[in-house]
């Protein structure tokens, strides 16, 4: 058998784990003679009987659509929870069932988790429903090119990415990282010893992110580059919706860095917490939300979601990291990886020996969910296009506010478009020779003292010597914010505070 | 200001470790004339709004005591639903009252999680209701002798100990472990690059678990004994129902294990996953339950819970490891920590850093049912009185089963009736000379065709050469087994089992 191309870059740290539980019977072959009993009785695993649990039931109450219970947007045509009625290719969610999920301590429904089995101890890579669940979504949605694929339960993408930073990463060991990106990675990856070394982005409206040309010259030239480091094992990136750009890499773009790996021989680690969320382009927003600005599923899938790295990969050597943190809610500590079965084993391994299995609390509440009301994975999507179509709106709001602004018209102040993601990227243009680091010091506290927070981009880079020269920018979110009003006022208030900050010859 | 004891013991790992986040405004002075906003807007944390998340409520629907559902057994006086209006010293809970608990989306009682902070991105060290309640139980039930401990919510306690290893441990630095113990911790240990001494343990009836003398003598001759090995960091210890001995150590001897942490400076490690589950001496299982063998919770704490190494620690060198598993359910993934705010704060960083924070699902759940079903504290207390009078009656049909067995009158097998806890350690009196390990397995493989599983001691152990001579037991627990009959007959098939192998010549 040949091993698997993953399996030469997996570290010797997750490659050495072996497990084996105490409660587990002999391992080596029976006496002569012995015959298994036909109904054996338990008084080896500690785990107290579900009659012990104080939880009878649980009944999860629903509703239709994103800000259903706070919405001031007014909703036309018709009402958005009769949407799926008017998407005939796909499956039809029944609006007028009950809105509340009822979890009982037991049940047959083999798609369902009961209170018996999501409460009690359980297994390391999740319990089978929603395991099931996670491929047979990714199957529909980012079906691998690679056979051999598995998922594991995790306990949100920030689990996720600690588990991959041990899967690959032994001391020394080096990873490829956007050179602005969700810095959290860093503790991950520092750790377990590891070394991230920067890859510069292109930030402008029409980039896809990473600078490709960069990226060839630094793997062609690494050891003049890099001299004493060894070639790297990984690249992280977000692909989709970059955090903090909120550029997103098209097809093509991402064939030419799957060639990459498959000549330099590296791992691919695509983070996509909110790729889901594609956005088309900016509109000004309207007071109401019109119907046939939704789409079908199968529309959606073809037409909008950028494929996975996942689906251009024919070596398995992409791990892909999901959540439901953005599309569910942060608070269940909930999320999958997808990868190569061999990639999937050590970090079972790992979250055997260490981490432990993800709550069971947050497995049935999202599993029965997902399956009892929104009825499978369809069903699902089609919450992701409601969430879609909302996130879209906010955006809207959000940029319309910066495009009819002061600073915008005198060209201090570009805005990247976000095509997905939560984040879009405030470039602001300072004069050539401005100090880039000072300056935007001072204009997050010009912005604070206006009454609106920001994230400057240099706090989100991995080395910021490296990246001054393109920090010139502020990552903004359309995500917290309570309804239009308040983001329609931030983006005043951001756009004044420049202004006024430029005006001021960039002092405070 | 003079540098805690225990500050002395975290490793240089754990002390090493800085949180910051990206998201968070700038640190420096502020510039001349800023003032902040009395209003700010966010648009810098990338986290969802509430009304993004498709749930609006959570109803729990609960039981009165454990297996109301399913309980063959009647109970006699009254039932056990009104067992807390009898116990007048404790705070009443209304047993009329719903048995159900509404979560809502939005509350104003400060003691309650809702779904708008319980489903949103949340503090590395838990919700502040459930972190309130931890520290108030704590209080109640085993209040530290020492000044400034602090709480932290984990992932359960199998997350905890992973905790506490990277608070301890560096490469090489050694930990002393009971010889039996719940091994997976072991797992926890190399991962940091630790080392672990066992430490003998006397396992008979009268016995409190380590034995003192050997520990005493190995410490005082460490350098002698252990040749090459640093002297021990920590020692980590289940006191109360041991896993898998079922022994608890008593005041007295926490007290000179106090001592001797005290003279070797060293930390303790104070697992306690069931000790709340205390057990009167085995008694002759009843066919009903009398109302008259429940405590009040006042006499419970006096006089049947043995009080915590944190009770008797006045340097705070004790970290004690809790969960909801065995109390409440082990598919939460949720427990705690407490200990000095030094060790809690390094395991904060690592938390922050590393792990991230633990389901919100599962602390808003556990949080509102204590507050809003039980009551608090004292409440909580309760339940666990009703989950410590069916675990006592469990033990009894198990023991029962076992004292009136041909194995045990011809003294083949002894049993130790535990105190407190799940577990109940199976003596096997081999005769001199026999090769324990060889006839424990073939043993096994007996009580497997009979259909009954068990734990053998030689699994659970440190290092198995060490301990080959006290290895002649196997673990029981009483805690999975559906009802009293399957107890019963496991007892049955137990030890008719074990008296056909004696009989056989410890044959198959």
């Amino acid at each position: 058998m040949t091993k698997s191309t993953i399996s030469n870059l997996i570290s010797e740290r997750a490659a050495g784990r072996e497990t084996t539980h105490f409660a587990t019977g002999p391992s080596d072959e029976p006496p002569k003679g012995f015959k298994p009993h036909p109904k054996p009785l338990p008084l080896h695993w500690g785990m107290p009987n579900n009659g012990f649990f104080p939880i009878d039931s649980i009944d999860v109450n629903l509703v239709d659509y994103p800000f259903q219970k706070s919405l001031s947007l007014p909703v036309t045509n018709a009402s958005l929870e009769n949407l799926s009625l008017n998407s005939s290719t796909d499956k039809l969610v029944d609006s007028a069932k009950s809105n509340t999920v009822r979890i009982d301590r037991f049940t047959d429904d083999e798609n369902l988790i009961d209170i018996s089995k999501g409460l009690q101890y359980s297994y390391t890579n999740g319990l089978a429903p929603l395991l099931k669940f996670t491929k047979e979504f990714i199957s529909r949605v980012h079906k691998p090119a690679f056979e051999d694929w598995e998922t594991i339960i995790t306990t949100g993408a920030g689990d996720g990415l600690n588990k991959v930073a041990d899967l690959f990463l032994d001391p020394e060991d080096v990873i490829l990282i956007e050179e602005f990106t969700f810095t959290p990675f860093l503790a991950n990856i520092r750790s377990v010893g590891g070394i991230a070394v920067p890859v510069k982005l292109d930030i402008s409206q029409k980039s896809e992110g990473i600078d490709l040309e960069y990226l060839e010259d630094l793997l062609e030239n690494w050891e003049t580059l890099k001299p004493g480091l060894k070639k790297p094992k990984a690249l992280y990136t977000i692909a989709t919706g970059q955090n903090p750009t909120g550029l997103t890499q098209g097809v093509e773009f991402r064939k030419k860095v799957i060639a990459l790996a498959d000549k330099y021989d590296f791992a691919i680690i695509e983070d996509d917490p909110y790729g889901y969320l594609t956005l088309p382009p900016f509109q000004k927003p309207k007071s109401f939300l019109k119907l046939d600005t939704f789409l079908t599923v199968d529309d959606y899938i073809k037409d909008h979601l950028t494929p996975s790295y996942l689906t251009l990969d024919t070596k398995g050597r992409v791990v892909r990291i999901e959540t439901f943190s953005k599309l569910f809610a942060p608070g269940l500590r909930l999320g999958f990886i997808v990868g190569h079965k061999d990639a999937i084993k050590a970090i079972s391994n790992y979250a055997a020996l260490v981490t432990r299995f993800p709550s069971g609390t947050s497995q049935l509440i999202v599993n029965n969910v997902i399956q009892q009301r929104f009825g499978g994975v369809d069903g699902w999507l089609q919450w992701i296009l409601k969430m879609r179509i909302t996130y879209a709106h906010r955006r809207d709001v959000l940029l319309d506010a910066i495009y009819e602004s002061e600073a915008y018209k005198k060209k201090y102040i570009d805005i990247i478009d976000p095509s997905a993601g939560m984040f879009a990227a405030l470039i602001v243009n300072f004069p050539e020779g401005t100090d880039i680091a000072a300056k935007i010091k001072l204009l997050e506290w010009k912005l604070i003292a206006y009454g609106v927070g920001v994230v400057p981009g240099l706090n989100m880079s991995v080395d910021k010597k490296f990246s001054l020269a393109r920090a010139n920018f502020l990552r903004l979110t359309y995500a917290p914010a309570n309804n239009d009003e308040e983001l329609k006022e931030a983006g005043v208030r951001l756009t004044k505070a420049v202004d006024e900050f430029f005006e001021n010859g960039l002092e405070f």
